[in-house]
């Protein structure tokens, strides 16, 4: 574990300043990067072993299994960076299996050039939100590609978690009646990620929501709540969250437009954009449906953890007739059916 | 499945011919890759549940993890194309943990204008190779990032198998009289890349050896012989595996070069390109560290697989003396110490 004394990076400027396609070759300058950057951050005992996998425990039979790629640009934005993404990304797509995240691996694809200073700061930040989501890095690999065939960095994570929903965590376990409930505002990360990409000053500062939501649903479960689905709001957000909920489920969703919790701030920059904040990406955010009796505790439960402060019911899960659908009655009383969008409304956000 | 019928791209050249950003957004482009290609031939049903991460079932608890992002240039080789060679690449490093591989996930980044005809033809390929495996490809993302800003197509599998072996694979575990045996021809790999790369042709058609040596290892455990070591022979080829052994396990390692296989074609090839084939990538080649009195058998089985014809014993480990290093004997007679490359031999090999 780097010491403060070692928070400069290991690999002196006057040794290499920048990567190097060697550095991606499975030789010396491979190990360097692993034995002086990698392996004394991430300071697992199996990255020691030197395999090319690492041989672990869960301890169960049972576990969920995930990955993603992040290739959000720019690298560093208000509230976090490629590195927090990628742990974040992965941990919350466990979390959302109903299952405690336990190991994660990482795949860089770096660019030669890259300044080793920026691999540097973002493996430190990848290891602080691994610490905070309290899971292990503990198995990698890294390439390198020509200037002008990538963009800096791109980080794969994958993850393993340990299952603790005793029942499902699926569309398919929703029932009529149950409450919808949102952890927290919407659209901070999209925002966020476009104002530092376009250079935009906004007057009061977008800070991005990426964080680990694991701990909080780790609570839930601790809580004995029953627990029907969880869905975090990356890509596509909540809109297209409730959408394939709905349409996996055969549930029609109503949420109320008043009470989805969006900054000022981060409306007027919607509007600014011309984004829609149903649809901006989120990363620190997520809809827990649960049986209506569930609810309050679901809640009170949620509001313990910075990442949930903002919990609150947004919907409920509606009687259907005909086709399932995912509506919003707007402030003023008129329904609005939600669809996928089918453009990109904002390129490369995680 | 797709039926033979289906092995035209399912999405027409009519409607997108090309990857656009638009299909990494998450909205109904992205949805059309995951329901017309990927689940379709993947064909798992844990694809099928549209969650962020598949939830299923290892047999104990005992598990490898492995993660290898694929950067390969170009996208098809003779022997082989990025699909096969990342299915590849991440069954055998988890059986090289001494473990059965049973799930893969699947990253891709995709370049805007890919041909959407190239990425049907990978995943079929991979669907192939994770067949011929015995592997499911159970979870997946993919983003799209600018033209110019990747190169085609980078795959990240990562994979989890079921530990098999009774005792530990590690380089801790060799013991001096042990028997090195290499399982084939070695150089292939990168020598096909290369070729292809360059636009070479060479007298007699190079093949990588690209292939999943996972059943040829399980075999080994089905003899239940006492397996020490494993270590598949990618980048930095036999001579940076042997190196990294002899350094892991503080034992001295002796290789005779004439036992060593190197096709004649091979052998050219690397001569006109500047290249060692003992330091050249290989993609379906490793060796096995067994006891002296396992050696017939251990041989014996490898022989069974397509991919072990070739199996024969390059060395033993050597009682060391002093600080343990990697030699080989040549043909003359001579000693060369074998150690890592600095510089970056073939760039984008896998």
């Amino acid at each position: 574990m780097p010491t403060k004394k070692q928070l400069t990076c290991p690999i002196p400027q006057s040794d290499y300043p920048k990567i190097t396609l060697a550095h991606g070759g499975g030789g010396l300058l491979s190990n360097e990067l692993v034995d002086k950057i990698f392996a004394p951050v991430f300071n697992d005992p199996l990255l020691y072993e030197r395999h090319d996998g690492a041989r672990t425990n869960v301890k169960t039979g049972e576990i969920a299994f995930s990955t993603d790629s992040h290739v959000v640009k720019p690298l560093f934005f208000p509230g976090g960076d490629i590195g927090k993404l990628a742990v974040c990304g992965t941990v919350n797509d466990i979390a959302m299996c109903g299952a405690k995240p336990e190991f994660l691996s990482v795949g860089f694809i770096l660019e030669e050039g890259l300044p080793m200073e920026t691999l540097w700061q973002v493996v430190l930040s990848m290891k602080e939100a691994a610490k905070s989501a309290g899971v292990r890095i503990v198995t990698g690999d890294t390439k390198v590609v020509e200037h002008g065939k990538g963009d800096g960095i791109y980080i794969n994570t994958s993850g393993i978690g340990q299952i603790i929903s005793p029942t499902p965590i699926s569309p398919a376990s929703i029932q009529t009646g149950d409450a919808i409930i949102l952890s927290g505002d919407i659209g901070r990360h999209g925002v966020a990620v476009m104002a530092a990409r376009e250079g935009l000053q906004f007057e009061s500062h977008i800070q991005s929501d990426c964080a680990p939501l694991n701990r909080m649903i780790e609570a839930l479960f601790d809580e004995n709540i029953e627990v029907r689905c969880l869905r975090d709001l990356t890509r596509g957000g909540l809109a297209t969250a409730l959408v394939e909920i709905a349409s996996s489920s055969k549930q029609s969703i109503e949420v109320l437009e008043t009470t989805i919790p969006v900054k000022p701030e981060v409306e007027s920059a919607c509007e600014l954009l011309g984004l829609d904040p149903l649809f901006v990406a989120n990363e620190g955010r997520c809809i827990a449906i649960v049986p209506e009796k569930a609810y309050d505790l679901t809640i009170n439960t949620m509001k313990r953890f910075a990442c949930g402060r903002g919990a609150c019911r947004i919907g409920v899960i509606e009687k259907t007739s005909g086709s399932p659908q995912a509506t919003l009655r707007t402030a003023i009383g008129t329904h609005r059916l939600l669809s996928l969008f089918s453009g990109e409304q904002l390129p490369r956000i995680c």
